[in-house]
């Protein structure tokens, strides 16, 4: 288990992440980039509306914007980002895999999730036991049974924090994909694992009362943690106090220099907002990577 | 001389008018691009850190998105724009060519104008006799000698213009570079031109008494209007009634949406200010181009 130390780590690996490590990368400062490529929503895309690019799918796009920004020197880790912390003006990345990284400034391109469930109850018991942060809301249900619905990072993770607050924790999942790390704790823990089995419904008279499998057989809970795909970008942000748009309390909120209100946390791409396009995204990223490398900088000037 | 409709007129065609041109058009408004695409300052560029996107030319990846940008309907004028005004409601663009353009939202994408003389003089009696912007000061110089230097439309529309004011304007161009129909009007004019001369200095104790050529001769003048390049960034805008950034001045004011003050008009790239990415440009092209063919078909749906 090792810290790896950088000046700049960009959590995302879609356009946005990769344009500002490419950015900031090339003003000289260490870069890290961390995340899986092929999470990136732009990786099934098929892309014939970004200039001045010809008919491309995204896949070939973001290996070409992965060894663009290696040449210039930022560092990949193909893992997922577990949990992050600020530390004495620095920030501490936990990976999936074990190791730390330490970096003096953030960019946050990790995206959005669109991923919710859509099965019946999910909408009508959002907040009347359905969430999906982990963080956010554990301690709602103290002591009493809850699940937690997905195979990745952020699900294992949800599902081992959540039993700080409470002893009987049920992971749902149809195929786990986690690091052998992961799954290790997982399999350490006193986590009941339901491997291969979907949610088909979310049952409750007002509050959630149980979930349905797909086999038909209920599991009682109170809680129902959905968490599917990596570290949410909510989650991330709310552990940072980073400010979310006060109207959907969906995207982070940046001005134009993409600043979060953290100093020395800044977002770009889909996290940022709508429209969902590449453009908009390695825009964002080039000013995100810019401005980091700037702080970084004007950090080691002050020392 | 023929009056072209369209729903939105970009000007400038450089990577921020292109993307504008394809967003917009793939949002099913009609799309006029207006400039000339060697004038972009990414045309004799080589690039290697615009995400994702293989080491490039400037030349090459403009010609690629001008033909993203034509595939989804937008129609190319290549040409300078030599005035633009606000008209009920709309824009009005007028050609160098002598056809006019009309249009219900406008994109700036020109650019920034980053060509000075260069000269002695030119620093030292700026505001005082030396201007970049005919339409701002020529009212400062009526009934005076002037002169303007410059070798494209710029350059002899605004020296057209000073008629209006004055009638001693000496035009100063190594090498004119106009419209056909714009040569015939500077010939049937009162303007004199001094071709195949370069402007060595600019001379004058506290204010411009006369421009100092390369064959050693002098003329004088009270007035000297550099005008390199194609209508500036800063005329248009102020044309418009545009805000500029209130510290330098040079810049297009814009919010997130990458609207400006006055209803209709977008601006994008460089003309907004640094860094001077294409990815930025892009970045922000693409928000202004979907921008304004939403502001279009909300005009519609209020018809």
């Amino acid at each position: 288990m090792k810290t790896h130390s950088f000046d700049v780590a960009v959590i995302g690996t879609g356009p946005a992440g990769l344009q500002a490590a490419i950015h900031a990368s090339r003003k000289k400062v260490s870069v890290a980039v961390v995340g899986k490529i092929p999470k990136s929503s732009a990786y099934k895309a098929h892309v014939e509306n970004f200039c001045c690019m010809p008919y491309a799918t995204g896949e070939d796009l973001l290996a070409q914007g992965r060894q663009q920004a290696e040449k210039f020197g930022a560092v990949f880790f193909d893992e997922d980002v577990v949990s992050v912390e600020r530390q004495a003006g620095a920030f501490r990345l936990s990976l999936e895999g074990g190791d730390a990284l330490e970096a003096k400034a953030l960019i946050l391109a990790m995206g959005i999730s669109r991923k919710k469930l859509g099965v019946p109850g999910e909408k009508e018991l959002l907040g009347k036991g359905v969430s999906y942060c982990v963080e956010c809301d554990a301690n709602f249900f103290r002591g009493v049974p809850v699940a937690v619905v997905g195979c990745e990072s952020a699900a294992v993770s949800g599902a081992l924090t959540l039993l700080f607050t409470t002893d009987r924790v049920h992971l749902i999942c149809e195929k786990l994909q986690v690091s052998e790390n992961l799954a290790e704790k997982l399999r350490e823990s006193a986590i009941e694992l339901h491997e291969g089995r979907r949610v088909v419904e979310i049952a409750g008279d007002g509050a959630v009362e149980a979930v349905v499998l797909d086999d038909g057989s209920r599991i009682p809970v109170q809680g129902v943690f959905i968490e599917r795909g990596a570290k949410g970008a909510l989650e991330i942000a709310t552990a940072l106090g980073v400010d979310l748009d006060p109207e959907s309390f969906q995207y982070v909120v940046t001005n134009k220099k993409q600043e979060t209100n953290v100093p020395g946390v800044y977002a770009a791409g889909d996290i940022c907002g709508p429209p969902w396009q590449i453009a908009k995204a390695v825009g964002e990223g080039c000013v995100a990577g810019l401005e980091a490398a700037d702080y970084v900088r004007k950090l080691g000037e002050a020392d």
